[in-house]
């Protein structure tokens, strides 16, 4: 989907725990730091939707599985993804599009490495039944 | 210490999984984007010594428990912190202090905020007895 990029991330062994990638300022999808902050979600619970209308999401899943929803209101068209520790991979979103989430397994933890800082002005909510999707 | 800072972040609650900050490009501490990474340290594990040239670290652990040492060579003072999502602060490490960290539960993950990419040639490691500490 135009606006969404999905980049697959390193790990890298260390006898002693290893080391997950997650963003670089070289990186594609990086818009300028503003905040960075982790959310979690539970088993089955959906969050959104939400548009941003200035911040570009990185997000990161360390912990658990997490299925994303998004949806281009102009086009019609949805995109999913359910990425995880175990499909490690970061999700790149542009601001514009709507955003809903999911969480999969008995623990889920997103970070998100937001190209501004947190502005309940900069986004727009609606209800989950407002985007019809077959969760 | 000198160069070493600690700070409580939030924790917002929300119904359907909480929120944890872990940094805003406005908060002290902050010192430029380089790269964001996770690092995990197995129980009782010890990482280090470390130090960075240019690299200012934030660390902020949203899994486990882990306990950050850091040296000062040049006035031979010891500074030790146990951080974790019980005891949820940010670490901040400047430039020039000697780092390491023990992983205290059975999964720890730390988050590090870095003001420079990764660059073996920025850091200088020293093994864990050529600093003696009491682990």
């Amino acid at each position: 989907m135009d606006g969404v990029i999905l980049t697959p991330l390193k790990k890298i062994h260390h006898p002693k725990g290893d080391i997950y990638h997650a963003m670089k300022k070289s990186d594609e999808g990086y818009n300028g730091f503003g905040e960075v902050y982790f959310s979690t979600v539970h088993k089955n619970d959906i969050k959104g939707w939400k548009k941003h209308l200035k911040m570009t999401l990185n997000i990161i899943v360390p912990i658990g599985e997490i299925k994303f929803v998004v949806y281009n209101l102009d086009t019609k068209e949805f995109f999913s993804a359910i990425i995880s520790n175990n499909n490690y991979q970061r999700l790149t979103i542009n601001p514009g599009l709507w955003v809903a989430f999911q969480g999969m397994q008995k623990e889920n933890i997103l970070l998100n490495i937001a190209s501004t800082e947190h502005d309940p002005n900069e986004a727009k909510n609606l209800a989950l039944d407002q985007i019809r999707y077959a969760w």
